[in-house]
């Protein structure tokens, strides 16, 4: 797929020369990337994954704030500065996404993305200012849109933009949205007792809003954890340039850049206090990622129980009904299946697997750079999409249309057995479970096994075992 | 990104009405998808990783056959069967890619899919029948289209289609097109004796070219590895239909459509002995999965060698020199980076966090079926691909262009204090340990601190101490 | 524990001194080892995770081997060499268990436990000679018990001898022995005729031996997968010394110590062709744990599914019967849980995080050597042992007491909508869709709806709808 | 191991009858347990791993603070209340340690462990009371014992006890010993400059106290996220019994619960909200697991930077030398290696794995009941104690005697082309690869080069480049 994108943009008549350090190169005409890009898309036919249009937007406004920045601290002729700026907002704005072709598998720092960027930038700039694309003049890629940065600062600075934004914009208003649905739906359901479960065995009641209860809380517990991890990755190590150490940033750009990035993004982003750090090492997206990881395993467990408690419809729990949205099967005629958990469940995997991806991408830095970075972010982009749009399609296609399948649930919570458990305080333990395994064996009702062993009344029965009695302690 | 395109393919004015069991739904009318794909479109709005268009052409294939097999049983009119087989050729062909828009994260049986492969070759046969789309006449898409099959044994069919045709298309020549590069420089490398390194700290000499012949027999291995995987990907569980006993298809159909899968593929397909295990389980794609986690392990230690031993210029170990294909920094002139093994190394990562999402995804199936069949076939091609493309680019871009740096080579080996392993058969370990430390603290040559211990002549440490003779066993 | 396990060995009062090239040290005077497993000891308080012992006795036989190699090829002293011969058979028959104290994370190279060996060896060897422990004398650990070896291709030796004979005397026989037990019950059950489920929904029927057949089919592939990593296990790298090239080893030792130890052990190895390899990767260990984890997938889903088959007694699926083995709870008298498919799934769970575990670990080797030997083995063994040991627990102690619920499995399978499936072949899947929603809707059984319908006669469905006729194809 | 230990208890002769719903069975007569244990011992001989001694000593205390809570509660008889006390602090100092003798290995919801805890405690308890073992009088493991409590809370509770001790007591203290010898280490090398290096090729300089700056802070910050994962871990469902309802706890037992456990341990411990979510999912345990698998990455990363940076003695980088701690290696005399930095990195990589392990067991809960609990406490206290145990070894053994090697550190850094950084705001991008490129060709220095080009005078070149100006933004 890839290749063949590749392929049709090379066949393109229509060229006009770029250079770079390593010489001229053609470009298509109608593109605005330059030499580097272009270098990049011929030396890395690899899979077809482009680098996340989250970041490359990111990646706008990085540059529209060190334009900002750098105006601000003298360092750049304000006529050139604004023009990078405008480019940049439209960067920003997803208008030139077409102009963004590289892949993820590229040089581990994404330096070929930011000079992308730069290149973009440059040549829209002096589109802008009456220059033509390739001169480099007035502006130029490195000298002045990349000016006191860095691929090795600004790459994980735009992974860090990309992921906040992604994180407040996304992630957690799909977790609040299914977590106000199982809320809701916890309430709905509170009167209605029925059969637990424990081993999948039949246990003592709960109620069905009971159950939701639980979703619930591990969706809310989800949205605390996303949120325990936005102080790591708020503060951005922008202004540590090639190694960490600044070198060829203005004194004191990093406070103003986080300062102009903070008021064109509504966050508060902060300079990181140990930029080395931010560059060397990338922990703050294992962080998330592992966030991610912790709420996949509670969409997983979510949407396998209901998937459990619906299944049926005669004869599985059937406790539940999921709303029909589409035929199951392309044989069984009339099947209607739990196809929203079953993505959700699908979706879960994929996070556990980008997980480990991006532990593995973060563990192998060296010295003063991870070059790990396009892994990084592709991943942790990939799995906060998944969680969000996963977590919107289930509540809406699934979770907001369940009903209580009622004559089902009344009817497994009067066969079981373990209701016995009420009786522990009455006649012991050991005596309970006499009186089920009696009951279980011979097929009959608790009551029916409690009155042959004699150990206690009808009445007695009847006023002890009470499942509405059962749902909490006394 | 999908949301776009799937907005865009909704804004478009002509439509057409199709249905299906749930009733009539307007389908853009430029397109041939009918109404289960549609609502499919709807309903699953995540993410946006489109299922692999290597699929889609090996359900081409895999209709085409199952239309051949049908009509051979004469359970299908051959005017229509040959409408089908054609209409079939097209989607293999990869003629028509875009009319195939749903996601992975969809029923986890690939239902939808399959159904948008039956909905297409109805519309596309009945059009060349001289019918109209959306009429499902003379050809229905589950009536005909699906006659004798089911979602449940055509969806793992056409995973076990892709994955060994990326295997034997891909995957295993651009391996050996890697092994061969390596074997090459192995040989060219022969004769340059270079300090070996144990636990990253110098050790006994090796030549350059044993290092080659370590990283060429890791690639050979993964070659095997891949191909001992074969047998389970070729037994295909087609034939199974609903839950794995075949109801509703011809006797002999399974047998019958491998036949013409082996002969329209060139592939030894084979009919699955057990068809339960083959859509209930998907352990043939953990396999797989697992064999090309094993090659990522390779690749990673590979890529990682070649950029240890060509770190420098000057200050790194500088052994080799790799080919310079771009610049390297944004804002450091003249730097050139190890970019085709950092492209490397994060193919490896991504696979090891695909090869837990597949583990996941075949662990948790229920009964008669895995419901993770898309998120499996994603995550495997998606592997086969990188390790296809990576390899080619890794091999061409880099390996090949290798050369030693031979002056450096020299001075390492010269300087090695390991070199005193040599002594351990001719004044034993423990004087041959005094040696090296006398030699490490006192910054001379072990030459000097073995004649300084009185423990030699110089005569015999020259006699004694030759890299030459240290390269194999004597 | 390890701490205390540590320091009361430390505390014991009579001590003797022992001396490596760090000088002496002292050691417990009733333990055979020596300065460098004491140092060990102190140097890495870490856990508590001792070396497996299965490696220790594996290493027993290595050094047999070795001393017999050696005096084949004249390198050794035949007095010393059968004394060493006979120290290491009781390093092999497991008699020195306790004096092997070191952890895994020790040294990356299993240097030091490579030491204990050798210290261990010459200390019981000398005794044996009449020498006394501490002297090295006749016998030194690295003069002649480490002839011509390095722990740099020992260790490793050690390592695949280890698996393999896990491989064949534990693993193999478990795996066919649960094998076995669902081959039978596939037999045995092969009448029972019960509702099939597709996502977990109601689907067209199948027999209850059908079922086991499949998990007998996957677990049968599951052995054919352990054995095709034999090959590479078999090919091991003694012989290779520091660095592969064979320094200081006699000419042939790699041939014929492969001949000793295939002479010792019954199995076939044999020198590997690179040994480069065999020392600096580790490929054939992720190769294994890769099949482990694909094994661990099957019998996560076939643990499942007999717990979700088993669900009850009175409000699950309930259609077969689990062996009662032990009180299931605390609180809830007469409970009864599916222990073993528990623990079952709880070990698949482990194996396959130590699969990550080993796939990191083999990814990070460095250049001669890879230095994350004992983590693979620790994974390797301990994954190898659990998929063993729970396989014989599961099919002793569940498999072979599973019994039918007859009464639930015919009533499951008489109300299913899904029998429907068998009509479409006669009106069409269209008509048969609006039978299955009818009676669903209606809560009617399927020939009330298609009488009502007006579909077909009494007569026909009668003929049509036969469970036992939809088991195989017609 | 574990079966030759399961098979010397049983082969011991002294035995006495115990007995459960099941009926008698025999246990050894010099232990404190009970019938259900020796059943499990008997059904699960599986693997050798003990349940961590770290979660029995917690259910000791859980114990203590049950028997508390139920005597305030006026639901325990203060003499027997007071005997369980006192024997279940037996529990928690680990003095019964011997009588803990189960594996990870058996029901999922921890039952057997639970119980072997109850039965140790009515035995011990009753002997304190004059009473005899075997006899459950006066005190009876499940009416006493375990009154108000079910397994299905209290194991998890445990495993949040354990979890919570270790942290507080292990896991920040060893990480704050870390963090401060890398932050003192940081401060002493703050003015050694030395050359900085990006994808492992030389860059710009840096100080080699920034370098260690960079994994303070690594460090630190995880230490902030272990801190982070406290709420979660704090909030014990403990009062929910059976399936988070409550059933059979006195009202008040949760709160009262956490108030003496609180008191107990020090540690503030709240009754969850919602208790369904507690015992169904451990989210809470994915969570820390996935700090624990961060702090991984962050250890991976700083050990395999230090073995880098001390890689030689002369032909590595060199730049530091690491304390040499034992001989490291059986063939090569007084080869020193970087031992603790190998066993840090293996002790990452088993962290990585034991994630997964977690991971894969918190998302496959079911219901109201999650049945991995062994296998992710297990895995969590092994991953926190490797942490701690490794974090002190790699300090004490050697990150405190680290020094710098100044000749070789002096160097590198002045043969470094990436000095030409400082020219770009002189002279330009463009210009600057000119020169770095031709001096790296010729092999020149780079002021050679520079004034062959003519792009400078020698004065301008000395003013412009100077290492210790290039530390930080001017």
């Amino acid at each position: 797929m890839a290749k063949a994108a590749l392929k049709s943009a090379a066949s393109k008549t229509a060229t006009r020369s770029e250079t770079d350090s390593f010489g001229p190169i053609d470009v298509p005409a109608d593109k605005l990337w330059g030499a580097q890009t272009q270098r990049s898309l011929q030396n890395f036919k690899i899979g077809g994954q482009r680098m996340p249009v989250g970041l490359i937007r990111a990646f706008g406004l990085l540059k529209q704030a060190a334009a900002r920045a750098n105006m601000k601290l003298k360092k750049l002729d304000p006529k050139l500065g604004k023009a990078i700026d405008a480019a940049s907002a439209e960067v920003a704005s997803g208008a030139l996404d077409e102009h963004f072709p590289l892949v993820v598998w590229q040089t581990g720092s994404g330096t070929q993305t930011n000079m992308n960027v730069n290149e973009v930038l440059a040549n829209r700039a002096n589109e802008m200012l009456g220059g033509k694309r390739g001169d480099k003049k007035p502006i130029h890629p490195n000298d002045q849109v990349n000016y006191g940065q860095s691929s090795n600062d600004s790459f994980p600075t735009a992974m860090h933009i990309a992921a906040v934004r992604q994180i407040q914009d996304e992630v957690i208003p799909a977790l609040a949205h299914l977590q106000k649905a199982l809320d809701q739906k916890a309430k709905e359901f509170g009167k209605i007792i029925k059969i637990g479960r424990t081993h999948l065995q039949d246990a003592t009641p709960v109620t069905l809003g009971q159950e939701f209860s639980g979703y619930a809380a591990q969706v809310k517990n989800g949205i605390a954890r996303v949120k325990s991890c936005l102080p790591h990755l708020l503060a951005i190590p922008q202004g540590g340039t090639a190694v960490g150490t600044g070198l060829n940033a203005a004194k004191g750009f990093d406070k103003a850049f986080a300062s102009e990035l903070s008021a064109l993004t509504g966050f508060k982003f902060v300079a990181a206090e140990n930029k080395f750090e931010g560059m060397a090492a990338h922990d703050a997206f294992a962080e998330i990622s592992g966030a991610y990881n912790t709420i996949a395993c509670s969409l997983m467990k979510i949407a396998n129980d209901i998937r459990l408690l619906g299944s049926g419809p005669r004869s599985g729990l059937a406790e539940i009904n999921l709303p029909e949205n589409e035929p199951g099967s392309s044989i069984m005629p009339g099947k209607v299946n739990p196809t929203q958990a079953e993505a959700m469940t699908m979706v879960a995997a994929q996070i556990m697997g980008n997980n480990v991806a991006v532990t593995v991408a973060c563990s192998n830095g060296h010295l003063e750079l991870n070059v790990f970075k396009p892994v990084i972010i592709h991943n942790v982009l990939q799995s906060g999409q998944l969680i969000a749009d996963a977590s919107m399609s289930f509540t809406d296609n699934c979770v907001v249309g369940i009903t209580p399948n009622l004559p089902r649930i009344q009817q497994s919570l009067e066969q079981s057995l373990m209701l016995v458990t009420a009786l522990n305080t009455h006649i012991g333990y050991d005596n309970a479970a006499k009186v089920a395994k009696k009951a279980h064996k011979e097929g009959t009702s608790l009551k029916e096994a409690a009155l042959a062993l004699g150990l206690l009344t009808e009445k007695q029965f009847d006023q002890w075992v009470r499942p509405e009695d059962m749902l909490g302690p006394k």
